[in-house]
């Protein structure tokens, strides 16, 4: 999956994906109230009016994009009817042959985390059946618990050849409370034994924690990899451009998923060093953005109505943004 | 439902909690023969044999327990029809009286989080209506991302009465290799900046990160306070005892979750130092202990037609278990 990822970049010439993170706030009113009308104001007629929004905008962007990013929790917020169109919305992507990187952020251990892994990137036994529960390409993955959470996603995405990104420096302003702080020491004693491994050795003295974090990702990456690229990506927020230029040289088979463009205030001057010098190994997201682009003052001459075709544009101009400042800095 | 959790807890005097993680291969033949004849070997007939398996479950323990833990990666795995049994399992608890923890170690950011928040423990405005869309009691969360995916699970849980577990070393071999890991230095600046606030400090030196992580829990524990314990507990695995006994002194006012006991390896008698001198703070988790007793040679008697019975037995057992290792450290 991730050359179909690499391909789809090289076709398009955009190095984006577009967050489809529909909030109630963001659906035009005609959308809703039709959706209303049908299934009443309950998690049916939310589910139903998300569905609608995704359904116009993904029709208007989906020649222009490589790939696309639905955020699970703003469909897991609709109770079964939410996670019934965040299903829908995978497909109906997959099938306009984009690459979905589900944004799932799991991550637990053992025979757990090789559950979420199944649900979200393989496939399920039921008797002598294998079936797809979610069927994403990509998820996002949280490594707060090591290797143990991670191991059983590797092991899926050699299976099925499909890809994580790992998080390692997120976009937020106080990503830094845990994962900027300044390790000293290999792991202590304790875990040592359990893990039976030198593998951290002492390698990590006064480097913060998003850095050793990024180091294991460069490990877990060589494990796994694709013909240039690993299956294992990292995500670094935009809004860290220095840490981002750190963690592409650790982390040198990895797609960097990067956050944080545009609405939570990273610019694209700033997005070069998270790409590689084969212009590769970075996607940027956009998220609201992109899909409530008709809000903004720049295309709000679209009205609500053509919220699809506002958004359409804010893609044009987001590609052209992002490769204009990654030409001035090649 | 911190009080209720306490109340609980008193009722039965049994400080532990029963994870429902149903696999397939922990369901009796019968079971899943009967649902498979009913539904095919789909994602509805496993899901129909996990909700009669869970029903068998607590319909044989609710009477002596005083909380439930269904992991939401083993219905996760089973797509739409396995959260379907999912919400119906958390239903079905909590009208038996139960308190129902949602082990989901969901984390994110923002607008993200608070979606998240919604997802398990608030509701979701739709139109005119508040809609409960999973309704937990309590939820797991992950803390990777700092106090932006903290603060939004704080808001609902002091609106709807709720509450969270914080994970901050959990039970697996690998969780030392960055939970560990020590830490020198303050947060760094360029986070700082971006915080506004000088909450970290220089409190940190030479203390290992889920320690940091741990004092965090305590500020936002006591930012979220029922009568005598907060909202905000944390989760820290059974397997490392030492570290329970400094992090139960660092959160005074948080519910300490135990995962790690039995299966994982540990041992009644290590757990006193998670609990409080008032005998409470802590309640501890097993799963597979008890839901697959009958797969145990000490319950075996019982045979795979009186599973439901076995984890009963399994559950006598462990409450005797941990009562008289904590009177004998009292």
């Amino acid at each position: 999956m991730i050359q179909k990822l690499i391909t789809n970049i090289k076709k398009t010439n955009a190095p984006i994906v577009v967050g489809l993170d529909p909030m109630l706030g963001y659906i035009p009113e005609s959308i809703q109230k039709s959706a209303f009308a049908e299934f009443g104001e309950t998690l049916d007629g939310a589910a139903e009016a998300i569905w609608q929004y995704n359904k116009k905008i993904i029709d208007a962007v989906y020649d222009l994009i490589p790939a696309v990013k639905p955020q699970i929790a703003m469909y897991e917020q609709f109770g079964l009817p939410g996670l019934t169109v965040f299903k829908k919305t995978v497909d109906y992507c997959q099938e306009k042959g984009l690459v979905v990187i589900g944004d799932v952020k799991r991550g637990d251990i053992g025979s757990t985390s090789a559950a979420y892994a199944t649900a979200h990137l393989g496939r399920v036994q039921v008797g002598s059946q294998l079936l797809t529960p979610f069927g994403e390409d990509f998820a996002t993955v949280n490594p707060y618990l090591g290797t143990d959470g991670i191991k059983p996603f590797l092991d899926v995405c050699r299976e099925e050849k499909k890809g994580i990104f790992v998080l390692v420096k997120t976009s937020n302003p106080s990503s830094g409370e845990f994962q900027d702080r300044l390790i000293t020491d290999s792991a202590s004693v304790e875990s040592s034994v359990f893990e039976g491994s030198s593998s951290s050795g002492n390698t990590a003295a006064g480097k913060p924690l998003y850095e050793v974090v990024g180091e294991k990702v460069a490990e877990w990456a060589d494990s796994c990899m694709g013909d240039d690229y690993s299956y294992v990506g990292a995500v670094v927020g935009a809004t860290y451009p220095e840490m981002g230029k750190i963690l592409r040289r650790v982390m040198p088979k990895s797609f960097i998923l990067v956050p944080g463009y545009g609405a939570q205030g990273g610019k694209a001057k700033d997005l070069a060093p998270y790409f590689n010098e084969d212009g590769l190994g970075a996607i940027v997201n956009s998220s609201r953005g992109i899909i409530a682009a008709y809000k903004q003052e720049k295309y709000a001459s679209f009205g609500a109505d053509h919220f699809a075709e506002a958004s359409r544009a804010a893609v044009v101009d987001m590609i052209e943004d992002i490769n204009q400042a990654l030409e001035n800095n090649f």
